[in-house]
């Protein structure tokens, strides 16, 4: 039973509870059944198959513990199914809560295949306008003074497929699964720098990967000397094989292809290389018949993870406006919710931590009386930047864009509770 | 070849490298191999089951995306074997970077097993001096506002065999590794108490799990109405299984065992419940004959955790002193390193995040010459509480003290570069 929904959920107009007052107020906040009274399922459950578990844990003796601690198998979250073509796998967005993507649930995206890399053969050159070429082994890189650093990592494409056709039937996974974020920790690449001297000429530096498809892209000297990192952990660990194993390039901020993964050479150079990758790839062409090159910054964007579909609410009442924010530009700085379609809007709660150029969580408390309703998140980062609409972002950026898909999508409520994604 | 160690740690006599100075200078601070010249192995690898790589994983297309990011087969950490009298299981310190535990090597230490229990019949009962005693189901708990914490939890055995029985040969797995660092998500108590009216006479809450240990703790109202949680997520997912899935109390920086895993009941209380778990246990024998008796927030900790056992140094140079402090009390604010067995100290470096109630990552630059070297570190917190000594230590708590074993420990640094555990 839900007592308290219909008498608390009319401080405004479009069913959203005041910052202050869900501070001040909890009490009678959402029904959980008073103790002899029945309970109600809250979520649609989705179909899995289904484990076994003891009618009473406390009577019968539990698992012995084993070398890892596993999930529950009530609990069996996967990347989306690959995309052959680029090799892509979405994390389930849906599914998270906070602010960190587990490890296994990073999304991937990879140009030919998984590299499978020795650590004790692993070599990082760094070489071209340099006083002293070097070769650094992974314990060379490991001996540097070490950074920590959370922050998000999104592909440039993320949000194409939900932009170009998209369906109601879209989860967070398939809208915008290509975004991930984690602790990393490695050698900054200015300390590399240091030990083989740049010279003055040299304005940008080519990063190469090692796997395959030989990633290379061109990045700003002044970003490396920044806060550019070679990370070797993620989230504690070891990077995971599919992230870049031993070691990848971290540009806090750009777009995830730049973050070469199993990154084996950075040479200095005085001009953008132009390599494959970057005439290809990741141009942004206009409506005007030109194109944005070297659009390296994630703009500020977000999305409403909760409610989402495949999700049904199963009450009126209380309701908790859930999701991510970031921006490549440093802090996100307030999230605003509509639930009337962009009409009206409220800000959410951003939920601590709060980093720059990382997931943000923001949540606000919704009272829905079970008229149709339109969710929608707008995220404003620390320089003032704004999310745009996707009439703006249309306008703009033309119906043929590839890349940086950050307008704000609408998660459609029908009265029977179902959510939907609108577009 | 490290070129650059003879003429670089002449600074201090200790070899520790100054902090200013650590941040102004890096060119030649460790010899990574110039190009074309050999590189050495910089630590002595573990033995494993060897996996195979390609020789050039660049001319080999990679491995085919999965359902989750897998590790790479050359990094196989696991929990310490379990010690089947106490169900526990130690997580592998020397492995880690940054501050997070991944979740699948967080510790685990149980009373009866790891419970397996259905999400759709979890039930959260609230009871005792309230107004209104209630039953949460996960959902209700999933619809309240949820709140992110970071914090470590530290089993207050933690460290026993170390003090009891050191041998050099113990990894920081071994001698500390019941503590583990994750990001929770929940709700806190304080909102599940407002629902239930706690009567002015309940000045504590009995907290009850509901694995087949029935493990159950008395926990001053105080704190739960301050910054306790009843967890759902950790590291951005459900609770793993071994850490009280569907949902846990978290109490950050109270003794691991408070934080009761598969929570199933709360009673509010006017005096403590002196239940099976809290006077059979967790109960501080003195030298004097008396006890300390509710020894609930963990003291200030540190413990080097590279170099450490089983590592060898493998040249000269320098080398980073690096490894985790933490408090129950608030912020570390300092960690001193000493390289002689406590006779000098220099305060590290402490990375970001530095968190209160939370693992925090030191590291400070030390060039080994040769010589014999002892290994200590010394935190310090917000409250001014330094970590004491092994002799102070022992002589207020005595030989057969039985929990919060939170002394300096040392690493001894042979001339051979091998690394063993002192004390």
């Amino acid at each position: 039973m839900h007592k308290a929904g219909s008498d608390e959920g009319q401080g405004r107009q479009d069913g959203l509870m005041d910052r202050r007052r869900a501070l001040g107020v909890a009490a009678g906040l959402l029904g959980a059944a008073v103790l002899g009274s029945e309970t109600t399922d809250a979520l649609a459950q989705q179909p899995s198959p289904t484990p076994v578990a003891p009618q009473d844990a406390s009577t019968t003796p539990g698992l012995p513990s084993g070398p890892l601690g596993t999930r529950s198998p009530f609990e069996t979250p996967t990347l989306s199914p690959v995309n052959v073509t680029t090799g892509s796998a979405n994390a389930p967005l849906q599914a998270l809560s906070g602010t960190i993507t587990p490890s296994d649930l990073h999304f991937q995206r990879h140009h030919n295949g998984i590299a499978v890399i020795d650590p004790t053969r692993y070599a990082l050159t760094i070489h071209g306008l340099v006083e002293r070429p070097m070769v650094f082994s992974l314990e060379d890189l490991k001996r540097f003074p070490s950074v920590t650093r959370a922050c998000f990592i999104e592909c440039s494409g993320n949000g194409r497929s939900a932009y170009r056709t998209p369906k109601p039937t879209m989860t967070p996974q398939d809208i915008d699964g290509l975004t991930s974020h984690s602790e990393w920790a490695g050698v900054p690449v200015a300390t590399l720098l240091r030990e083989v001297g740049v010279k003055p000429a040299a304005t940008w530096m080519l990063a190469e990967g090692g796997d395959a498809s030989r990633l290379s892209r061109s990045i700003p000297m002044a970003k490396m000397l920044d806060d550019a990192l070679i990370a070797y952990a993620q989230n504690g660990e070891p990077v995971r094989m599919p992230n870049g194993y031993p070691a990848r390039l971290v540009l806090p901020g750009y777009e995830g292809n730049m973050n070469i993964k199993w990154i084996r050479r950075l040479k200095a150079i005085d001009q953008p290389n132009m390599s494959r990758d970057e005439t290809s790839k990741y141009t942004d062409p206009l409506p005007n018949g030109t194109a944005r090159q070297f659009s390296f910054v994630m703009d500020a964007k977000s999305i409403i993870t909760s409610p989402s579909y495949p999700m049904q609410l199963s009450s009126h009442g209380w309701w908790p406006v859930t999701g991510l924010a970031w921006s490549g530009r440093g802090k996100i700085t307030r999230v605003d919710i509509s639930t009337d379609g962009g009409m009206t809007w409220a800000a959410a709660e951003l939920l601590a931590p709060v980093v720059a150029i990382a997931h943000t969580r923001f949540r606000l408390m919704w009272h829905w009386d079970g008229a149709p309703a339109r969710l929608m998140s707008r995220a404003t980062d620390q320089t003032g930047y704004v999310q745009p609409t996707l009439d703006e972002f249309r306008r703009v950026r033309g119906a043929g864009t590839d890349y940086h898909f950050n307008y704000i999508k609408t998660w459609r409520v029908d009265p029977d509770g179902h959510v939907f994604f609108e577009r």
